[in-house]
C-alpha cells in the first residue's frame, strides 16, 4: 500500500498549514472541511465528491439515478458530521454521448434530492470531456464547535453502525432487486447524523463509503486507537465479505461512551453495536480476535 | 446557439428555487455563489472550476503549471466579486500516465499559489480516471452585502478592463514567450477586485475567462442592459481578434458611475475605459457602432 489513497492524502496534508485566525478549523482527512466565518454562530461543513463514468457509473445507468447518487454521496458526508445541508454546487463534464435528454435527467434526479433535503443548487461549472464526470460540492452547517469528527473516539467507546452492510456491493454484483436499488439510490442519513450529535452525544462519526474494514481503520487512525469488532448486521442476501469490505453503503459508523443508552432503531433504521475502541496500534482493527485487513475500496491501492 | 452554455445554465437556473431564510443570497449565473451563515458579519463566496486533460491542458504541460492554473482560475472568480480568498478544496482524478511525480508537481504548483494568496487547501477528493481532471473549489469572503455582482451595472456606467487582452490566446497559438507564460500562469486580480469594491465603488464586475465579447454579453444580460465599446488594450503581439474573443486572460471587466475618478493604473496594472453601458436590447454589444458577435469560448456552442 505504498501508494494508497491514505498515504497520498497524508503526504498532501503534511504540506498544508492552517493559518491561525483564518477561520479554517479542520482540513484534509475527515468527511468534511470545517470553516468558521467571522461572527458566525454556526460552522460551515464542506465536502466534494467525484462521480466518474466507467469508474462510479456507466453510460447505461439512468441519468436521474446518476444525478441523485452524485448528490447523495455529498449529503452523506454532511450527515456524517451531524450537519444540516444548506446548498450544493455541481461541476459537470459531459461526454459526446450525453445529449440534452441525459443532462435534463441528471439535473432532475439531483434537484429532486436537493429539494427534499433543502440543499438548493447554487452554482457550478460545465464543460465537455471524453467521458462524463461530475464533482459535487455540498455545504452544510452545524452549531459552532459541534461537528462530529473522526478524531473524537476514546478508548472504551462502543462502536455502532446504522442499517445493514453489504447491500450496495450485493446490488452491484446482481444488477437487480432491492440491493441494486440501494446501490443506485443511497439514502444520506441526515436525520440520524443530527440525532447522534444533538441527542446521543456521539464522540466520533463517519459515513461508510469505502467499506467497513477500510473506513473503520480511518476512524481508528484519526483517533489514534485500535478497534475490536464482531460481525456487523449483514444486508439480506449479502455475504459477510460484502458487509465487511463492500463500499457505498452510506450508513453511519459512530462511537459513543460505553454507558450511553442507544435506541435499537432511529426512525425505523436499526442501530447496532459492532465493537469497542481500544488503546493499541493506531488503525489496527481486530475482527473476532483476528487482524482485519483493510480491503475496502481504495482508488489508489494498485497504482 | 440553441444548446449554448448560457441556454443550458438558464434552463437549470429556472428549476432551482432559493428558499427564503436559507442563507442562499445568490445562485447560478455569476462568478460565485453567495451564502450568509447565521450571525456572520461576512458573506461567503463559492466557486468551482474544472480543468480537464485535452480540453484545458495537455499531458505535456508541467504538472506544477497545471496545479497553479487550476487554483488561479478559481481565485479569479473570488477577485471578480471583490472577495478575499479564505481556502480551497481540490478534487483530482488521475489518469494512468500521471504517476506520483506528476501528483507531487501538481500539488506543489497549487500549494505555492495557495500559500501566497492565503487560501489553504482544506480538502477534496481523489480518484482514478482515463484522463486527468481537476475540479477546484475556492471559498472567499466579502463584507456582508458588498459582493461585486454582474447584475449591478446601470445605464450610463463606464466600462473598464484591467491589463491588456488577448495574451493568453496569443500564447496558446505560439507556445512560447511572454504570452505563453501568461497562458500558463494567469494572475488572479485579488487586490484589484478588493480595490474596486472598497475604494472605487464599482457597480458590477466579472473576470474575463471566456473572452471579452462573450463575457461582456453575460454582464449585459445580468444587468438587463446593452453596451457600446471601442477597442480594448491589446496584449503586445496579439491580434484584435484575440483581444476581443480570446479566453483565459483573467483580467477584470467592471463598470463604474461615469463620473467616477479612476486611476490610470493600480499597483502597476493599467485600467482602461473601453465603453459605456446603455439601455437597449439586453445582452447586445456594439463595437464601434457595429453589433459584436459573442465569439468567446463556449463549451457548448457546437453541441
Amino acid at each position: 500500500m505504498a501508494n494508497s489513497e491514505l498515504d497520498l492524502i497524508e503526504r498532501i496534508r503534511k504540506r498544508v498549514a492552517l493559518p491561525p485566525g483564518s477561520g479554517a478549523i479542520l482540513g484534509i482527512g475527515d468527511d468534511c472541511a470545517i470553516f468558521r466565518a467571522r461572527g458566525a454562530a454556526e460552522d460551515l461543513l464542506l465536502t466534494t465528491d467525484m462521480l466518474i463514468e466507467d469508474v462510479h457509473f456507466r453510460a447505461t445507468h439512468r441519468a436521474q439515478d446518476v444525478g441523485w447518487k452524485a448528490l447523495a454521496r455529498g449529503l452523506s458526508d454532511i450527515a456524517a458530521m451531524g450537519g444540516e445541508p444548506r446548498f450544493c454546487l455541481v461541476s459537470l463534464a459531459l461526454a459526446p454521448w450525453a445529449g440534452s435528454r441525459w443532462v435534463d435527467g441528471f439535473y432532475r434526479g439531483l434537484l429532486r434530492l436537493a429539494a427534499r433535503e433543502n440543499a438548493p443548487l447554487l452554482g457550478g461549472d460545465l464543460a465537455h470531456s471524453d467521458k462524463c464526470m461530475c464533482d459535487i460540492v455540498v455545504v452544510g452547517t452545524v452549531p459552532r464547535g459541534r461537528a462530529l469528527r473522526r478524531d473524537g473516539a476514546r478508548a472504551g467507546n462502543a462502536i455502532y453502525v446504522s442499517g445493514a452492510l453489504g447491500g450496495s456491493a450485493l446490488g452491484l454484483a446482481r444488477g437487480r432487486g432491492n440491493a441494486w436499488k440501494r446501490h443506485l439510490h443511497p439514502e444520506p442519513r441526515i436525520a440520524l447524523g443530527r440525532f447522534l450529535r444533538s441527542e446521543l452525544g456521539a464522540t466520533a462519526a463517519m459515513d461508510l463509503s469505502d467499506g467497513l474494514s477500510l473506513d473503520l481503520r480511518r476512524l481508528c487512525l484519526a483517533s489514534g486507537l485500535s478497534a475490536q469488532i464482531w460481525t456487523p448486521p449483514v444486508f439480506p442476501g449479502a455475504t459477510l465479505e460484502q458487509a465487511m469490505h463492500g463500499g457505498e453503503d452510506y450508513e453511519l459508523l459512530f462511537t459513543l461512551p460505553a454507558r450511553a443508552s442507544v435506541p435499537l432503531e432511529f426512525e425505523g433504521l436499526p442501530l447496532a453495536r459492532i465493537g469497542t475502541m481500544r488503546r493499541g496500534r493506531p488503525g489496527a482493527v481486530e475482527y473476532d480476535g483476528v487482524p482485519l485487513a483493510p480491503l475496502g475500496y481504495d482508488h489508489f491501492r494498485n497504482v
